[in-house]
């Protein structure tokens, strides 16, 4: 049974390769930037989004919100007036842990493509699969909550080998969680060594005018490229 | 693309329930109660598990390790003078992001079922996949930080229905981060009403016993079945 479960994924991934390069294109065409975004559940990616897209200077952008079901997330990325549409891998998908290029595919006629310089993809919540699936995006951030222990770069290292970006999140719980920074900053460069990592805190503030200038920046470079 | 690969997932499935029951039926020979414990990465599984499973009475408790790669928790579990058994999905197993039957079916020879009355399953830390595979359990029981938000029970509703117990850890950060117990305890009650639930905090041992004490009814309650 392994052995033919396992062809079968690497056909998927091949289908899925071929999907996310046509999706770039159609993204490129519009020109129009990608971030992918990716996370544990509730590590705070809506969060820091709600607290800073809608402050982009002349930087258009949009979100696409993964989730298994429901748009929590989604209404909470309207609540801030930036144009957002809800991708559920539940009905029709089979309840999928992760967005692939089909999915967002299916998605691209419900996106002003043409009104936006960038897209952010929120992912859905999960450290595996998402890192194994392009979805046509320029770029792959991740958000770490400190909360999640300093331990997870090495126990999901694809994830944070995937990305160009590490937000460590949640910094204010700093003081009240087993969390060293100099050991996850360790872990993380024995996987991704010197990745760049923005240390942020949606709740207090902290941090987030990098991480939106990182936004601009991705945008502004994907601009340069079109 | 889409109708071949939902057929594909669906004898998936059926041939795991065909091994989960198999191991069901060894599990019960020998005499131990299982128990799948998932959570999202992070969690406080292990936390929980370090700090209770030297104390559990004359029940004779294991651990079998599910992780994507690395033996971390393992060491650490080991180190509470538990036997217990790392399974890697990475090396041979696709770097699946769950268990499945056939995990755990590779795994049986290097247990000593023979000496053990119940075996605490740690899933890998995701809120999606692991929820739809049976590996030969008893019981499932999930962690739920609250450091995550109080939304996740309506995100990933599939495995707060799954699960007997919740075990709503971390809670000595309640007083730092935004999650309302009482609209937590609605959400849950929606997709799983009256599910029992034990709240807890590994750090300050909070809630510890009622979790120890579960863990000891549910071995008490396999022994009495077979």
């Amino acid at each position: 049974m392994h052995r033919v479960r396992v062809r079968v994924v690497e056909d998927a991934l091949d289908a899925n390769n071929t999907i996310a390069r046509a999706n770039r294109a159609d993204f490129d065409r519009a020109g129009v930037t990608v971030v992918n975004l990716m996370s544990a559940p509730g590590a705070g990616k809506t969060s820091l989004l709600e607290r800073t897209l809608g402050d982009l200077g002349d930087v258009r952008v949009g979100v696409l919100e993964g989730d298994v079901q429901g748009s929590l997330d989604a209404d909470r990325i309207a609540d801030a007036h930036v144009p957002v549409v809800q991708l559920n891998t539940a009905p029709g998908f089979g309840g999928e842990c992760h967005l692939d290029a089909n999915m967002v595919r299916s998605a691209l006629p419900s996106l002003p493509l043409d009104d936006l310089d960038l897209l952010v993809v929120e992912n859905v919540g999960n450290l595996v699969c998402p890192a194994e699936f392009r979805i046509g995006e320029d770029v792959r951030a991740m958000v770490a909550s400190v909360a999640e222990g300093d331990d997870k770069p090495l126990k999901y290292p694809l994830m944070f080998r995937a990305c160009e970006l590490v937000v460590v999140n949640k910094i204010d719980l700093l003081p009240y969680v087993d969390f060293d920074l100099d050991r996850f900053h360790y872990h993380l460069d024995a996987v991704n060594p010197g990745v760049r990592r923005v240390l942020t805190s949606a709740r207090t503030g902290e941090g987030l005018d990098e991480w939106r200038e990182w936004l601009v920046q991705v945008a502004v470079r994907g601009r340069a490229r079109v």
